[in-house]
């Protein structure tokens, strides 16, 4: 039997709930987690419900019916098939924790998507895609920022991708592909935003003495390193470390933190508002 | 505008929620919050809604009309209106920490209770009980644990306590008296629980050379600390610490750890099954 | 037995500790505990020695005798006789709850100096002070930020402060006072410096959907929110959680900064060089 | 120029630092780090020193004049020469995680030693080690426990093996071979120890609704999951958690606990005294 996830974003007001679970159940399905959230504050109603669907559900008549609830209510509202994995492309550059980390969750089946292809601007790591038989594409960011992310977008046409990751890539992708790819690109910064944005997060770290440190899962926006964040982690440092230690240390902290935010991204638990995230799991 | 808190409890099956949820809306309660879980592996559904009233809802309507649905789906239930308060007693002994933490958040707004009476098998703390204008009473062990409880219950009648808070309080508390008050004495372990039972916690950490050390806010049963487990927190520690170290550091667990398992009683987050807790929030 | 604390910071080279370790050693000083770091990138020498005095120890001649070995290694030395308590003052506004957990960990032997008066620039506050038995003396900001630092500094003086506590004091410290009592006057920022300066840092953090939230004890400088950092602690929050929520879970968190900050700088493990601090312990 | 590691344990007296730090600035040595405990407790003296070899230092000299210093203070004493790798076996059985951790971290610089050989008693893993060009070995545990550990001990012997990780093997090691690697095995237990010893540790705390979740690295003996223990790590796991989801954030916490124990023996920072470890680094 196919499950489902159903997420909905809208202003809050009596009654979303009944008439979202009447829908699903008058229509066979059966819920098995919901998950919801009111920011009262700003008014917003935010629910994710994963339901599976019984003898006689049929997904066109629920798109059919539950487009009636969504409408009365406002409702901004997604469903997906879990069974139907997102194509998922990861962009690295010479660096490989992060893409091990990715390519061994996903071997482990803790990671639910399809990784048809890794893309680099550097040859660094193609034997890791090899061994994990993915096919691996360089492409030359020496032709220009447009010419080169042409090439990078037909390749992520041609093996049908929904979604990408930075995997420690260090190119800034221009505002035009940001804004095509709109928040559905996560990258991962290497430093606890809001502090420390930009290079070297860690040498700065150290300069001002800081006794944590941390890495963000974001998605990509023109306005660099301010995208909305996913996910954030931090480690507890001793001043007895050199700024080498800190780089070692962070980097378990950035691919846990790139990991978490890829799998929230593809469990649907990550809704938009007012420029910031509300994860809702 | 009074605001409820309904628990639910009860074998899982198809259209659990919707029933819930529409008695809710066609009573006339707006749900600002919905908890839910089902653990699949035992075929259990826990739930727990906040609503407010608006107008035209009455508490005993819906009383009659959430029983047909109880009834139907064979819920545990209960309903709790916001605005009355838990009337909670702390038991303690020598040790202040934890009895002064509970007293802050109270003080603070963050604990959402009346704590009407101290009572205690010494007098060292009456002082604390007085500065925060609460009645303070000494029981006497000598007597005897079935004569002197006896007069801890009476106590605990003469103000209509309905929960009762063990903030280290140094007696074994008798079968008859826990099973009395099943589920409704909170009791703080001073060791993260199931290892480390019994006296001398950090004693025992320090001899086995953990590099963890915790403490457990848990149910009083008759099976001394093995009662349901509400909370845990942990603190990790350095082989360069003495036991003394080990006990300062782990009194800022344990009175954290009581705070929260009394928050989230307070909150009505514990549900109940097969002999643990699940908090649902 | 006494024992003292001694503090070296110098450039690195060859057999300083060997120079340290002999000269305690042969004036009869027996050393508990020695920490030290080379912070190579920048070639300091960092030492902080337990030792107890043994027959035959003279303060006197050991100041003299290691006089002779700081000048030969251009050290900045101190020794601390760790029965002479520093005289601490504590500096609140109207919230209590940094205030009382300074005075709970003092009251429990958690905090190494005396506390012989508390300053507040209002009244609200008082009572605490009083249930304590410190006396409370309330300026007056009205009168100008030059007039009531010296009615301030004179209190100080006359209670023979060396070191002063801001638990969450609302008003901003002239850059003279500052200087007059650099790197001797600790702060809380109730936000994770650098990132969240200045005020509402809960706010900021929320609107930014930030996933983890903190706090930082810092010396107050001219340089508002600048100064040298202590200890950093964060609390991870979910998306679900109000600002109030943020509030409240962060007030946890600076009271624990705070303390810890404090601690720190009783036991002498707090180095400066290059506008940070180094805490060797 | 060589650097060196010297570990000393002895029973506490006055001048033991000294008489240390002489020794190596007599010798030529640099010290760029030293820590030291004293366990009052148990009135023992720990220390480890990291000196670089400056012009006219010589390795046999300082053996010949510390071993007069270490036979005056009853020390057992260590040097280790860190340009000289250690070399370690990996033993696995089907499980993944914790291979590739040790062989990712040792890829990228971060594991200081050789590992010239993997051994299981599957096939299964075999592609790993081949894809790290690292020699692959299967044993046959259907030949009985000695006869199959003589094999084992003789591919440790041909390839010089100094010491032993158990990177999730599923077999238990006799209490001869135990004897015979005496702390020179390291096991990870994927339960918070002491408690849920033995199998299924997650089903375990499952079923005792434990809120946080760990692991353990120890040394293996014949008495199981009761070896001195290096590392230990925890989770906080919701009561919303199957026991699957538990079984996959355990092993994040596994392989980092695994990681960090074995880092820390290769770092020499592991003391042993009546059956427990010190760490001291």
């Amino acid at each position: 039997m196919n499950s489902y996830i159903l997420t909905v974003t809208c202003p809050d007001q009596s009654g979303i709930i009944a008439a979202i679970t009447n829908c699903i159940a008058s229509n066979k399905g059966n819920i098995l987690n919901l998950a919801q959230h009111t920011a009262t504050d700003i008014g917003m109603f935010f629910c994710r419900i994963v339901f599976v669907a019984q003898e006689g559900f049929s997904e066109s008549d629920f798109h059919k019916e539950f487009g009636k609830v969504g409408e009365h209510f406002s409702m901004k509202w997604h469903i997906f098939n879990r069974s139907i994995k997102k194509r998922v492309a990861i962009l690295v550059s010479k660096t490989s924790h992060c893409l091990y980390e990715l390519l061994l969750k996903h071997a482990d089946g803790e990671l639910d998507c399809e990784i048809p292809v890794i893309i680099s601007n550097h040859s660094d790591l193609a034997h890791i895609a090899t061994s994990f038989h993915i096919p691996f594409f360089q492409v030359d960011t020496a032709k220009g920022k447009e010419e080169y992310e042409k090439d990078l977008e037909e390749i992520l046409r041609q093996y049908n991708i929904e979604m990408v990751v930075l995997a420690r890539y260090m190119q800034v992708l221009s505002a035009d592909f940001c804004s095509r790819w709109n928040n559905r690109v996560i990258n991962i910064h290497h430093g606890f935003l809001p502090a420390f944005k930009g290079a070297k997060p860690y040498h700065q770290a150290w300069q001002k003495g800081v006794k944590i440190i941390g890495a963000t899962g974001h998605f990509a926006t023109a306005d660099l390193d301010q995208g909305p964040i996913i996910f954030q982690d931090v480690i507890r440092v001793a001043d007895t470390c050199s700024v080498e230690e800190f780089t070692r240390m962070g980097k378990d902290v950035e691919r846990r933190v790139l990991y978490e935010s890829v799998r929230r991204y593809l469990s649907h638990s990550i809704f938009f508002y007012s420029g910031r995230t509300f994860i809702i799991e």
